[in-house]
Protein backbone atom coordinates (compact mmCIF):
# COMPACT_ATOMS: atom_id res chain seq x y z
CA UNK A 1 0.00 0.00 0.00
CA UNK A 2 1.02 3.29 -0.94
CA UNK A 3 0.47 5.97 1.77
CA UNK A 4 -0.01 9.31 0.33
CA UNK A 5 -0.89 13.13 2.53
CA UNK A 6 1.25 14.89 0.02
CA UNK A 7 0.10 18.11 1.79
CA UNK A 8 2.71 17.92 3.26
CA UNK A 9 3.44 15.00 5.77
CA UNK A 10 4.28 12.46 3.17
CA UNK A 11 6.51 15.00 1.19
CA UNK A 12 8.48 15.61 4.24
CA UNK A 13 8.88 12.21 5.50
CA UNK A 14 10.50 11.72 1.21
CA UNK A 15 12.68 14.81 1.55
CA UNK A 16 14.27 14.50 4.82
CA UNK A 17 14.86 10.49 4.33
CA UNK A 18 16.29 11.88 1.15
CA UNK A 19 18.54 14.43 2.46
CA UNK A 20 19.76 11.90 4.30
CA UNK A 21 17.47 11.45 8.22
CA UNK A 22 18.48 7.87 9.13
CA UNK A 23 14.66 7.10 10.61
CA UNK A 24 11.39 8.56 11.07
CA UNK A 25 9.30 7.41 14.28
CA UNK A 26 5.63 8.67 12.98
CA UNK A 27 3.54 9.11 16.79
CA UNK A 28 -0.06 9.95 17.17
CA UNK A 29 -0.14 12.15 20.29
CA UNK A 30 1.78 15.61 21.27
CA UNK A 31 2.23 13.71 24.68
CA UNK A 32 4.48 10.64 23.06
CA UNK A 33 6.11 13.52 20.78
CA UNK A 34 7.22 15.71 23.94
CA UNK A 35 8.45 12.11 25.75
CA UNK A 36 10.62 11.25 22.93
CA UNK A 37 11.56 15.00 22.90
CA UNK A 38 13.01 14.59 26.73
CA UNK A 39 14.68 11.88 26.24
CA UNK A 40 16.64 13.44 23.55
CA UNK A 41 15.19 12.85 20.33
CA UNK A 42 14.29 15.40 17.58
CA UNK A 43 10.94 15.85 16.86
CA UNK A 44 8.53 17.54 14.59
CA UNK A 45 5.18 18.83 15.48
CA UNK A 46 2.38 19.71 13.36
CA UNK A 47 -1.28 20.59 14.12
CA UNK A 48 -3.60 22.99 12.20
CA UNK A 49 -0.59 23.65 9.69
CA UNK A 50 1.95 25.19 12.46
CA UNK A 51 4.81 24.17 14.10
CA UNK A 52 3.49 23.39 17.67
CA UNK A 53 4.97 25.31 20.48
CA UNK A 54 7.71 24.03 22.05
CA UNK A 55 9.27 22.10 18.65
CA UNK A 56 11.89 22.98 16.44
CA UNK A 57 10.15 21.46 13.39
CA UNK A 58 6.73 20.81 11.83
CA UNK A 59 5.78 19.11 8.49
CA UNK A 60 7.40 21.73 6.33
CA UNK A 61 9.64 19.67 3.75
CA UNK A 62 12.01 22.09 3.51
CA UNK A 63 12.14 22.13 7.22
CA UNK A 64 12.98 18.18 7.16
CA UNK A 65 15.83 18.74 3.53
CA UNK A 66 17.65 20.37 6.30
CA UNK A 67 21.49 18.88 5.72
CA UNK A 68 21.66 19.45 9.76
CA UNK A 69 19.20 16.30 10.28
CA UNK A 70 21.45 14.07 7.76
CA UNK A 71 22.14 10.87 9.57
CA UNK A 72 19.76 11.06 12.56
CA UNK A 73 16.37 9.64 14.12
CA UNK A 74 13.04 12.17 13.65
CA UNK A 75 9.76 11.65 15.38
CA UNK A 76 6.99 12.84 14.27
CA UNK A 77 3.36 13.73 15.06
CA UNK A 78 1.15 15.31 12.61
CA UNK A 79 -2.88 15.97 12.57
CA UNK A 80 -3.21 13.79 9.40
CA UNK A 81 -0.34 12.16 7.59
CA UNK A 82 0.50 10.62 10.87
CA UNK A 83 -3.03 8.86 11.26
CA UNK A 84 -2.90 7.59 7.67
CA UNK A 85 -0.01 5.82 8.25
CA UNK A 86 -1.56 4.47 11.04
CA UNK A 87 -4.71 3.07 9.49
CA UNK A 88 -2.33 1.38 6.69
CA UNK A 89 -0.85 -0.95 9.45
CA UNK A 90 -3.07 -4.13 8.19
CA UNK A 91 -1.23 -3.89 4.99
CA UNK A 92 1.56 -6.25 3.69
CA UNK A 93 4.08 -3.38 2.90
CA UNK A 94 3.55 0.31 3.71
CA UNK A 95 5.33 2.39 1.27
CA UNK A 96 5.57 6.23 1.69
CA UNK A 97 4.51 8.68 -1.52
CA UNK A 98 4.32 12.16 -3.00
CA UNK A 99 4.82 13.63 -6.29
CA UNK A 100 8.76 13.94 -5.07
CA UNK A 101 9.33 10.27 -5.35
CA UNK A 102 6.76 9.17 -7.80
CA UNK A 103 8.91 6.96 -10.26
CA UNK A 104 10.95 5.84 -7.27
CA UNK A 105 7.54 4.85 -5.69
CA UNK A 106 6.48 3.01 -9.27
CA UNK A 107 9.86 1.20 -9.58
CA UNK A 108 9.44 0.15 -6.08
CA UNK A 109 6.04 -1.15 -6.69
CA UNK A 110 6.53 -2.86 -10.04
CA UNK A 111 10.18 -5.01 -9.23
CA UNK A 112 8.54 -6.30 -5.49
CA UNK A 113 4.50 -6.73 -5.88
CA UNK A 114 1.94 -7.91 -8.44
CA UNK A 115 -0.61 -5.42 -7.11
CA UNK A 116 -0.79 -2.28 -4.99
CA UNK A 117 -3.56 -0.03 -3.54
CA UNK A 118 -3.56 3.77 -3.07
CA UNK A 119 -4.30 5.26 0.28
CA UNK A 120 -5.04 9.25 -0.36
CA UNK A 121 -5.40 10.22 3.01
CA UNK A 122 -7.25 13.34 2.61
CA UNK A 123 -8.26 15.45 5.10
CA UNK A 124 -10.46 14.84 8.31
CA UNK A 125 -11.47 11.50 6.93
CA UNK A 126 -12.70 13.38 3.67
CA UNK A 127 -11.48 13.20 0.10
CA UNK A 128 -9.29 15.16 -0.70
CA UNK A 129 -7.89 16.23 -4.37
CA UNK A 130 -4.10 16.55 -4.17
CA UNK A 131 -3.87 13.46 -2.63
CA UNK A 132 -5.79 11.79 -5.44
CA UNK A 133 -3.75 13.27 -7.84
CA UNK A 134 -0.58 11.41 -6.93
CA UNK A 135 -2.07 8.05 -6.86
CA UNK A 136 -3.73 8.86 -10.03
CA UNK A 137 -0.25 10.24 -11.42
CA UNK A 138 1.66 6.94 -9.45
CA UNK A 139 -1.69 4.78 -11.18
CA UNK A 140 -1.30 5.93 -14.64
CA UNK A 141 2.57 4.93 -14.58
CA UNK A 142 1.71 1.86 -13.88
CA UNK A 143 -0.69 1.48 -16.85
CA UNK A 144 1.79 2.59 -18.63
CA UNK A 145 4.28 -0.37 -17.77
CA UNK A 146 1.37 -2.96 -18.54
CA UNK A 147 -0.71 -2.85 -15.39
CA UNK A 148 -4.57 -3.12 -15.14
CA UNK A 149 -7.21 -1.78 -12.80
CA UNK A 150 -11.10 -2.65 -12.68
CA UNK A 151 -11.10 0.26 -9.98
CA UNK A 152 -13.52 2.85 -10.84
CA UNK A 153 -11.46 5.21 -7.63
CA UNK A 154 -8.76 4.53 -9.60
CA UNK A 155 -9.83 5.17 -13.28
CA UNK A 156 -10.89 8.67 -11.57
CA UNK A 157 -8.00 9.71 -9.89
CA UNK A 158 -6.06 9.28 -13.27
CA UNK A 159 -8.26 11.31 -14.98
CA UNK A 160 -7.77 13.90 -12.54
CA UNK A 161 -4.55 13.70 -12.96
CA UNK A 162 -4.73 13.86 -16.57
CA UNK A 163 -6.45 17.19 -16.12
CA UNK A 164 -4.37 18.80 -13.71
CA UNK A 165 -1.13 17.69 -14.82
CA UNK A 166 0.19 20.30 -16.82
CA UNK A 167 -0.46 23.19 -13.78
CA UNK A 168 -1.54 21.45 -11.00
CA UNK A 169 -0.69 24.64 -8.75
CA UNK A 170 -3.77 26.13 -11.17
CA UNK A 171 -5.60 22.75 -10.90
CA UNK A 172 -5.91 23.07 -6.86
CA UNK A 173 -6.93 26.30 -7.01
CA UNK A 174 -11.07 26.30 -6.05
CA UNK A 175 -9.24 23.25 -3.77
CA UNK A 176 -10.17 23.01 0.24
CA UNK A 177 -6.70 23.06 1.52
CA UNK A 178 -5.77 25.97 -1.15
CA UNK A 179 -8.33 28.07 1.74
CA UNK A 180 -7.19 26.20 4.47
CA UNK A 181 -3.51 26.84 3.82
CA UNK A 182 -3.47 30.46 2.40
CA UNK A 183 -2.91 32.59 5.70
CA UNK A 184 -0.15 30.11 6.91
CA UNK A 185 1.74 31.37 3.61
CA UNK A 186 2.98 27.97 2.63
CA UNK A 187 2.87 28.64 -0.69
CA UNK A 188 6.68 27.54 -0.83
CA UNK A 189 6.32 24.23 0.58
CA UNK A 190 3.26 23.88 -1.61
CA UNK A 191 5.49 24.26 -4.51
CA UNK A 192 8.07 21.73 -3.18
CA UNK A 193 5.62 19.58 -2.89
CA UNK A 194 4.16 19.99 -6.36
CA UNK A 195 7.57 18.97 -8.05
CA UNK A 196 8.22 15.37 -9.08
CA UNK A 197 11.13 13.11 -8.90
CA UNK A 198 13.21 15.41 -6.77
CA UNK A 199 14.47 12.23 -4.49
CA UNK A 200 15.02 8.28 -5.61
CA UNK A 201 14.56 7.31 -2.23
CA UNK A 202 11.75 5.20 -0.70
CA UNK A 203 10.61 5.41 2.61
CA UNK A 204 8.94 1.76 4.30
CA UNK A 205 7.31 2.19 7.53
CA UNK A 206 7.33 -1.38 9.56
CA UNK A 207 7.63 -2.09 12.96
CA UNK A 208 6.59 1.69 14.37
CA UNK A 209 9.31 3.26 11.95
CA UNK A 210 10.29 4.77 8.64
CA UNK A 211 13.29 3.94 7.13
CA UNK A 212 14.74 3.97 3.60
CA UNK A 213 14.87 0.27 1.90
CA UNK A 214 15.12 1.39 -1.14
CA UNK A 215 17.25 4.09 -2.76
CA UNK A 216 16.51 3.77 -6.80
CA UNK A 217 19.94 3.22 -8.94
CA UNK A 218 19.68 6.54 -11.57
CA UNK A 219 20.62 5.39 -14.94
CA UNK B 1 -29.80 15.01 0.16
CA UNK B 2 -30.04 13.58 -3.21
CA UNK B 3 -29.56 10.12 -3.82
CA UNK B 4 -27.83 8.75 -7.25
CA UNK B 5 -27.78 5.37 -8.76
CA UNK B 6 -27.85 5.99 -12.32
CA UNK B 7 -27.42 2.22 -13.60
CA UNK B 8 -30.43 1.96 -12.92
CA UNK B 9 -32.81 2.12 -9.87
CA UNK B 10 -32.60 6.24 -9.26
CA UNK B 11 -33.31 6.43 -13.30
CA UNK B 12 -35.85 3.53 -12.94
CA UNK B 13 -37.45 5.56 -10.39
CA UNK B 14 -37.63 8.48 -12.37
CA UNK B 15 -38.91 7.03 -15.63
CA UNK B 16 -41.62 5.05 -14.08
CA UNK B 17 -42.43 8.36 -12.01
CA UNK B 18 -42.50 10.63 -15.51
CA UNK B 19 -44.83 7.84 -17.24
CA UNK B 20 -47.57 8.01 -14.43
CA UNK B 21 -46.41 5.44 -11.32
CA UNK B 22 -48.41 7.01 -8.30
CA UNK B 23 -46.02 5.16 -5.78
CA UNK B 24 -42.88 3.23 -5.47
CA UNK B 25 -42.37 1.24 -2.08
CA UNK B 26 -38.94 0.52 -1.48
CA UNK B 27 -37.57 -2.45 0.18
CA UNK B 28 -34.49 -4.31 1.25
CA UNK B 29 -35.29 -7.94 0.65
CA UNK B 30 -36.77 -10.41 -1.84
CA UNK B 31 -38.76 -11.68 0.85
CA UNK B 32 -40.76 -8.47 1.52
CA UNK B 33 -41.06 -8.33 -1.87
CA UNK B 34 -42.55 -11.56 -1.87
CA UNK B 35 -45.27 -10.77 0.52
CA UNK B 36 -46.00 -7.66 -1.26
CA UNK B 37 -46.37 -9.62 -4.34
CA UNK B 38 -48.87 -12.12 -2.16
CA UNK B 39 -50.45 -9.13 -1.61
CA UNK B 40 -51.36 -8.42 -4.51
CA UNK B 41 -49.13 -5.73 -5.02
CA UNK B 42 -47.37 -4.90 -8.45
CA UNK B 43 -43.33 -5.98 -7.67
CA UNK B 44 -39.72 -5.02 -8.94
CA UNK B 45 -37.24 -7.01 -7.95
CA UNK B 46 -33.82 -7.13 -9.13
CA UNK B 47 -30.67 -9.08 -8.46
CA UNK B 48 -27.12 -8.81 -10.26
CA UNK B 49 -28.67 -6.53 -13.36
CA UNK B 50 -31.38 -9.51 -13.88
CA UNK B 51 -35.09 -9.57 -12.81
CA UNK B 52 -35.85 -12.16 -10.50
CA UNK B 53 -37.44 -15.11 -11.10
CA UNK B 54 -41.08 -15.26 -10.32
CA UNK B 55 -41.12 -11.30 -11.09
CA UNK B 56 -42.28 -9.41 -14.21
CA UNK B 57 -40.19 -6.85 -13.70
CA UNK B 58 -36.51 -5.71 -12.82
CA UNK B 59 -34.77 -2.33 -12.55
CA UNK B 60 -35.08 -1.45 -16.47
CA UNK B 61 -36.14 2.26 -16.68
CA UNK B 62 -37.57 1.38 -19.73
CA UNK B 63 -39.68 -1.05 -18.10
CA UNK B 64 -40.88 0.91 -15.43
CA UNK B 65 -41.51 3.31 -17.97
CA UNK B 66 -44.41 1.16 -19.23
CA UNK B 67 -47.35 3.20 -19.28
CA UNK B 68 -49.32 0.13 -18.43
CA UNK B 69 -47.86 0.49 -14.88
CA UNK B 70 -49.28 4.35 -14.99
CA UNK B 71 -51.52 5.42 -12.25
CA UNK B 72 -50.06 2.32 -10.24
CA UNK B 73 -48.01 1.52 -6.61
CA UNK B 74 -45.14 -0.68 -7.17
CA UNK B 75 -42.80 -2.01 -4.52
CA UNK B 76 -38.81 -2.50 -5.37
CA UNK B 77 -36.00 -4.47 -4.50
CA UNK B 78 -32.77 -3.74 -6.03
CA UNK B 79 -29.04 -4.82 -4.79
CA UNK B 80 -27.50 -1.35 -4.69
CA UNK B 81 -30.13 1.05 -5.44
CA UNK B 82 -32.62 0.81 -2.62
CA UNK B 83 -29.69 0.31 -0.15
CA UNK B 84 -28.71 3.85 -0.53
CA UNK B 85 -31.91 5.10 -0.31
CA UNK B 86 -32.45 3.31 3.33
CA UNK B 87 -28.73 4.60 3.79
CA UNK B 88 -30.15 8.53 3.28
CA UNK B 89 -33.12 8.58 5.91
CA UNK B 90 -31.88 10.86 8.24
CA UNK B 91 -32.05 12.87 5.67
CA UNK B 92 -34.02 16.03 5.86
CA UNK B 93 -35.17 15.12 2.94
CA UNK B 94 -34.23 12.46 -0.01
CA UNK B 95 -34.59 13.48 -3.19
CA UNK B 96 -34.37 11.06 -6.32
CA UNK B 97 -31.98 11.77 -8.90
CA UNK B 98 -30.39 11.00 -12.59
CA UNK B 99 -29.80 12.32 -15.54
CA UNK B 100 -33.41 11.70 -16.57
CA UNK B 101 -34.04 14.03 -14.01
CA UNK B 102 -31.33 16.55 -13.59
CA UNK B 103 -32.70 19.74 -14.18
CA UNK B 104 -35.83 19.71 -12.75
CA UNK B 105 -33.61 18.12 -9.42
CA UNK B 106 -31.79 21.45 -9.70
CA UNK B 107 -34.72 23.11 -9.87
CA UNK B 108 -36.35 21.99 -6.71
CA UNK B 109 -33.21 22.22 -4.89
CA UNK B 110 -32.71 25.69 -5.87
CA UNK B 111 -36.62 26.27 -4.63
CA UNK B 112 -36.56 24.14 -1.45
CA UNK B 113 -33.41 24.22 0.06
CA UNK B 114 -30.04 26.14 1.29
CA UNK B 115 -27.40 23.50 1.04
CA UNK B 116 -28.03 20.00 -0.24
CA UNK B 117 -25.15 16.62 -0.05
CA UNK B 118 -24.76 14.22 -3.02
CA UNK B 119 -25.25 10.79 -2.56
CA UNK B 120 -23.61 8.72 -5.26
CA UNK B 121 -24.08 5.45 -4.48
CA UNK B 122 -21.35 3.48 -6.02
CA UNK B 123 -21.34 -0.02 -6.35
CA UNK B 124 -21.00 -2.23 -3.20
CA UNK B 125 -19.95 0.44 -0.58
CA UNK B 126 -17.43 1.65 -3.46
CA UNK B 127 -16.99 4.67 -5.53
CA UNK B 128 -18.59 4.38 -9.32
CA UNK B 129 -17.94 7.15 -11.67
CA UNK B 130 -21.27 7.06 -13.43
CA UNK B 131 -23.25 8.16 -10.25
CA UNK B 132 -20.45 10.64 -9.54
CA UNK B 133 -20.89 12.09 -12.78
CA UNK B 134 -25.08 12.48 -12.19
CA UNK B 135 -23.91 14.25 -8.74
CA UNK B 136 -20.89 16.57 -10.54
CA UNK B 137 -23.48 17.78 -13.62
CA UNK B 138 -26.27 18.64 -10.96
CA UNK B 139 -23.59 20.76 -8.56
CA UNK B 140 -22.15 22.23 -11.70
CA UNK B 141 -25.68 23.78 -12.18
CA UNK B 142 -25.90 24.93 -9.05
CA UNK B 143 -22.52 26.52 -9.34
CA UNK B 144 -23.57 28.22 -12.41
CA UNK B 145 -26.32 29.55 -10.43
CA UNK B 146 -24.58 31.00 -7.85
CA UNK B 147 -23.87 28.28 -5.53
CA UNK B 148 -20.87 27.62 -4.05
CA UNK B 149 -18.78 24.48 -2.71
CA UNK B 150 -15.84 23.91 -0.38
CA UNK B 151 -15.84 20.35 -1.22
CA UNK B 152 -13.15 18.47 -2.65
CA UNK B 153 -15.43 15.50 -3.77
CA UNK B 154 -17.60 18.24 -5.20
CA UNK B 155 -14.94 20.10 -7.45
CA UNK B 156 -13.72 16.26 -8.23
CA UNK B 157 -16.91 15.20 -9.47
CA UNK B 158 -17.42 18.86 -11.49
CA UNK B 159 -14.38 17.91 -12.88
CA UNK B 160 -14.69 14.61 -14.05
CA UNK B 161 -18.47 15.82 -15.26
CA UNK B 162 -16.64 18.20 -17.08
CA UNK B 163 -14.26 16.02 -18.99
CA UNK B 164 -16.88 13.29 -19.57
CA UNK B 165 -19.88 15.38 -20.45
CA UNK B 166 -19.55 15.78 -24.33
CA UNK B 167 -19.69 11.47 -24.36
CA UNK B 168 -20.91 10.01 -21.13
CA UNK B 169 -20.72 6.61 -23.30
CA UNK B 170 -17.14 6.75 -24.46
CA UNK B 171 -16.51 8.17 -20.72
CA UNK B 172 -17.47 5.10 -19.50
CA UNK B 173 -16.41 2.41 -21.57
CA UNK B 174 -13.07 1.54 -18.95
CA UNK B 175 -15.53 2.12 -15.97
CA UNK B 176 -16.52 -1.21 -14.06
CA UNK B 177 -20.06 -0.90 -14.34
CA UNK B 178 -19.45 -1.41 -17.97
CA UNK B 179 -17.76 -4.78 -17.78
CA UNK B 180 -19.98 -5.99 -15.10
CA UNK B 181 -22.95 -5.57 -17.39
CA UNK B 182 -22.11 -6.28 -20.40
CA UNK B 183 -23.02 -9.62 -20.23
CA UNK B 184 -26.37 -8.83 -19.84
CA UNK B 185 -27.27 -7.09 -22.59
CA UNK B 186 -27.88 -3.94 -20.98
CA UNK B 187 -27.08 -1.12 -23.45
CA UNK B 188 -30.22 -0.09 -24.70
CA UNK B 189 -31.53 0.73 -20.72
CA UNK B 190 -27.82 2.51 -20.08
CA UNK B 191 -28.06 4.73 -23.26
CA UNK B 192 -31.65 5.63 -21.44
CA UNK B 193 -30.07 6.53 -18.48
CA UNK B 194 -27.62 8.42 -19.99
CA UNK B 195 -30.60 11.00 -21.34
CA UNK B 196 -30.58 14.00 -19.67
CA UNK B 197 -33.67 16.31 -19.12
CA UNK B 198 -36.27 13.51 -20.13
CA UNK B 199 -38.91 13.79 -17.16
CA UNK B 200 -39.70 16.50 -14.90
CA UNK B 201 -40.49 14.93 -11.95
CA UNK B 202 -38.82 15.08 -9.05
CA UNK B 203 -39.45 11.95 -6.71
CA UNK B 204 -39.53 12.14 -3.11
CA UNK B 205 -38.63 9.43 -0.19
CA UNK B 206 -40.66 9.79 2.52
CA UNK B 207 -41.96 7.84 4.85
CA UNK B 208 -40.98 4.77 3.31
CA UNK B 209 -42.35 5.49 -0.24
CA UNK B 210 -41.44 7.46 -2.90
CA UNK B 211 -43.90 9.94 -4.30
CA UNK B 212 -43.64 12.76 -6.72
CA UNK B 213 -43.81 16.32 -4.40
CA UNK B 214 -42.87 18.14 -7.33
CA UNK B 215 -43.65 18.66 -11.27
CA UNK B 216 -41.37 21.20 -13.20
CA UNK B 217 -43.46 23.80 -14.92
CA UNK B 218 -41.27 23.74 -18.66
CA UNK B 219 -41.58 27.83 -19.31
Amino acid sequence: MVVIDVYRATSAIVAGMGAGIEKIIPVATLEEAREYQKSGYKVAAERKGAVVEGFDLGNSPIGFSNPRLAGSTVVLTTSNGTKALIKARAAKEIVVGAFLNQTAVVDYIEQNHENVMFLAAGWRDRFNIEDTLVAGAMAQDLLSRGWTTDCDSCLAAMRLFDMGKNDIKGFMKDASHTNRLAHLHLEEDIEYCNRKDVFDVVPIYKNNEIVVEHVAKTT
